[in-house]
């Protein structure tokens, strides 16, 4: 039975431009695969635990020697990698804030990545190879070739470098200038998020249409 | 009185390469200011909420408005605005972990971002200028010119940029290679981890150096 891992992060709630992308392309996954099952992770209702300096080392350490709060953190390790494992397909949903991912998002991320469940650590190649990753990105102002802020979405650069540690290539699927229709400092550009937008739903409307019926 | 507020966000503990920097750091500033005040904001031990769907639009919204959870999230903001306020000198401990900034860091910057308490809602002009911000940042590998990885730091440049919308201009002392001492893969570079802490350790005995006694 194919699975698909959904992930959201933005913290709008319903008036969330990524969540909604997310919500479109599960739908989408659904009528190609009417027999699939989806695990909805949303780190925006339950964010994932911080690091800290009780638990930051389980993942780099013999866990015959975890305390008990390392142990429960490397459990929740051994969790979210059995989902991404179990997951023929996995869609991220990603605002960006501050220029930066959802720190919900980064949590994720620093959980997931282990050598010995993740990454083999001999070879140091990732283990989660194998299933396909769609980015449902928004971000809130412009930032493309030529923009003042050009350069300044640390966020898809970043998911990318990261999670090719464990072997996963995302692929990104980005709304922009989400805000222009409430900022009145981006009101001119109401017609580029339009666009923005309507591309994105094409490009969600036409995945997996060469999955056979 | 002067006032130094140190953040850290390695979830290294004692063993920390940032941490340290910014005890050396600290202990250099208390020698030029034997007058002076430090707040230290550990979080590694104490980690900031991450946002959520039930707090996130806290600082985006009248807070007459706020429901409990989004009062409780905004009287957060509040805090960590004072407390930067308060300071003349803020120095921040920066890990480089999956290629990012540590989450808590994160969170802390999406907390202190805020039209009305840290931005100036009608130019949008950062209420935080004045004060000095120098960050302690350690990353295991090499990031520089030409090596393999150039490109792959996604802390530094998201840090100035974030910040930049309070008005802050962090200044970077780095120590690199910081896992050539245990990694075998990177033991041919533990010259340049030596000289790279050495170096980012003479920066930090030179600061402040044209303080009047």
């Amino acid at each position: 039975m194919p699975q698909l891992l959904r992930i959201d992060s933005s913290v709008q709630g319903e008036q969330s431009v990524s969540r909604a992308l997310t919500a479109r392309a599960a739908e989408r996954w659904s009528a190609v695969h009417p027999d699939g099952a989806i695990v909805h992770r949303d780190l925006g209702d339950h964010p994932l635990p911080h690091l800290t300096n009780a638990t930051g080392v389980a993942r780099m350490t013999d866990p015959a020697t975890h305390t008990a709060e390392q142990a429960e953190s490397y459990t929740l390790t051994h969790e979210l990698v059995a989902e991404v494992l179990a997951a023929n397909t996995i869609l991220i949903g990603m605002p960006l804030y501050n220029f930066g991912p959802p720190s919900s998002l980064k949590a994720w991320v620093d959980l997931l990545v282990a050598p010995g469940l993740s990454i083999d650590p001999t070879t140091m190649t990732g283990l989660l190879s194998g299933r396909e990753v769609i980015v449902l990105a928004a971000r809130g102002g412009g930032y493309g070739p030529g923009t003042p802020r050009e350069g300044w979405d640390h966020a898809e650069a970043w998911l990318s470098h990261a999670l090719s540690q464990v072997g996963l290539e995302p692929r990104f699927i980005t709304a922009e200038l989400t805000l222009a229709d409430t900022n009145p400092h981006l009101s001119e550009f109401k017609h580029l998020a339009a666009e923005s937008l309507e591309s994105a739903h094409r490009q969600i409307d036409a995945l997996w249409a060469n999955v056979p019926a």
